[in-house]
């Protein structure tokens, strides 16, 4: 089964890290935006990164048709929007993967924002018609640490999600990339945990002047 | 500055394994218990585990007058109640360590029971005086995991209050045990985060037929 990445909001810090991932591990990846210069812009600078001609820009629309898999990369507050202005585009089957996590800082602490829905992919995902499958994934991992090919991950991709088959697509996706393991952490309401989790390494992260916390599950 | 470590409900699942850890490490304990009788029964149920007669098993009352730390370790629905029950006797400057985690099993799957706090540990600490500490840690590691002492527990050990003094003497009772590394996740709200780490871990080891999922941050 073809796996081809897209990302809706890809030229954002999020967007970067995992594209840049998962094309410097083989897989075909197109960035979306509203406009085709930004999207061309950011994958000329990432194809720079990586040394060859691997990433396409596309407008949102376009993307959408050339992607098995899309990747939400926006900052949480615009998720929304931008979901509903390609709604009418996205594909019944498609996987969309919501990697938001809503936070603020106050005196210098990150805090979660918690949505009426319980977590932002519950919030993102009613959006949606039944027929497209919102997976919550990749929420844990720092931008940053994405973005440094020379980094190896080392760790788990926590994958949540109402659809056993979504989940099991964007497990899947994780394998493709080298040190990523991914663990099913079940029903979308997982990602309560999991945005919360984002929320404590950003704050480890400050304590520890370091920037690239992440988790690992011992015992499996 | 010595650290000697009592259990409040040292005779279940949670208390056993955090007991037998510190024990073996070399750490005085003492496990509490309303009847003597139960807690020299565990206590030597415990050291016959050891091979030594290092656990002592008190009354309540006399186990706070002789631990620098206690460990609160009922499941989280006694909990309240075990505390009020001993409330009088807790001395300025205790720490009380919460290792509870409210969580129900429906259809196979553990959720997490979110109390009006915002997080057991919160839900405590209003029932205290404010001269007594109280630190919630130790939650996300399985207690069966604690109580097998040919296991490494290659894990860290995430601990939040809102006494940074309370937090950094939990943290020393951590660094005691082989194995454990102690994060400073923070304030005590970061329990609504630790408390549901706990049930996505308890949901892992289901899924993958473990016993021993527990938490290790890399890149710190």
């Amino acid at each position: 089964m073809s796996m081809r990445i897209g990302f809706l909001g890809g030229t954002g810090i999020e967007g970067r890290g995992l594209a840049l991932r998962f094309a410097h591990a083989g897989v075909p990846v197109a960035i979306g935006s509203r406009s085709a210069d930004r999207a061309l812009a950011a994958a000329a600078e990432y194809n720079r990164v990586l040394g060859s001609e691997t990433i396409r820009g596309l407008v949102n629309q376009e993307m959408i048709r050339n992607s098995d898999l899309v990747f939400l990369t926006l900052p949480h507050d615009q998720a929304s929007a931008a979901l509903d202005a390609v709604r009418a585009d996205l594909p019944a089957g498609l996987v969309l993967v919501d990697v938001t996590v809503p936070m603020r800082f106050t005196e210098g602490r990150a805090e979660y924002v918690e949505p009426p829905e319980g977590s932002n992919a519950e919030a993102l995902a009613r959006r949606l018609s039944p027929a497209v499958d919102l997976v919550g994934a990749f929420k844990t991992i720092p931008a940053h640490v994405m973005g440094e090919l020379g980094t190896a991950l080392d760790c788990d991709v926590f994958v949540c999600g109402d659809s056993p088959a979504a989940r099991e697509r964007a497990m899947e996706a994780a394998r493709l990339v080298p040190g990523l393991r991914p663990l099913d952490a079940g029903p979308l309401a997982a990602a309560r945990t999991l945005e919360r989790m984002t929320v404590l390494a950003v704050n480890l992260n400050r304590r520890y002047k370091r920037k690239g916390a992440r988790y690992r599950i011992q015992g499996i």
